[in-house]
């Protein structure tokens, strides 16, 4: 199983793809960062994504695209660039008829580190680890993309394990 | 020059075009919403709109294409999938090469009735009157999107109305 992760946003997009099974060890296959200039038209920043992702589609040929469930934590004008580019990686991958699933932060947080409040750097340290890739540096946008595509391997085998971590979550109040 | 106007939305879409000339008489094309079932997943729903929107371009023709700027009045999850409509119209647009116009709804409103704080009736009710299509009836979504065809028609000649009633508005304070 092939999954990509895209870490949507308009200016820094993370898109990494990782193999693996259902309770099998994750492997890394690539992983980017998609840029577009912030001084260029929203027209022409959507239309290069939609290029990079369709690039990395037919390069990697995913089985299931992974993308963040955007909420309002962030402010609403980082909130409306990430569902603007989450929108046309979704569009991408459902033109093609590939699944896709969506996943909250705290989902992916809680199933790469057990805990749905874990800090970026916790979640990069733990992607390296999962991936025995100790010498994978970056920024958060490519290691939240591997993440999310960790996180859309385990949720079958290991969907309990979020479930826990998100009743624990939910128990301890939410931000 | 010819508008396409979209009232960005997941469940209801408003789609309207319009003829016209700077400082001339704006027409009535054709206007319509194009729905997405509220319970499909958002892949399916982001191609179906996908796919109206290339209809309504190819059938139509326009020059540019005006879209709603998003901001925060509405809830956060009104405004996500506001976002991702947006983002599709803009994309197909931009694809085209055609030119993808953003306008606040106070802009909207304001080119419109001449106030930037008008009421949904108000808007609908000049679209009526500056389209002479007293007959014309639909939900908001439809009159909104020919709105916004509107507003971009004139916001060449009549950028100053708008820049007027705009002051007006920060004068007496925004919500």
């Amino acid at each position: 199983m092939r999954v990509l992760g895209v870490d949507a946003g308009l200016t820094r997009c993370g898109v990494g793809v990782v193999d693996g099974s259902l309770g099998g060890r994750a492997m890394l296959v690539a992983v980017d960062v998609l840029r577009t200039p912030a001084d260029a038209e929203i027209g022409a920043r959507l239309i290069a994504l939609e290029r990079g992702f369709e690039a990395w589609l037919d390069a990697h040929r995913p089985d299931v695209v992974a993308v963040e469930r955007v909420f309002s934590q962030h402010n609403v004008r980082t909130v409306m660039g990430t569902a603007q580019a989450a929108a046309v990686a979704i569009t991408c991958a459902a033109r093609r008829g590939l699944p896709v699933a969506l996943h909250t932060p705290s989902e992916v947080k809680a199933a790469v580190t057990g805990e749905g409040r874990a800090g970026k750097e916790q979640v990069a340290f733990m992607v390296r680890r999962l991936l025995n890739s100790p010498n994978l540096v970056g920024p958060p946008d490519a290691t939240d993309a591997l993440a999310l595509a960790i996180c859309q391997l385990w949720r079958g085998a290991a969907g309990a394990r979020v479930e826990r971590a998100m009743s624990a979550l939910a128990t301890g109040g939410r931000r």
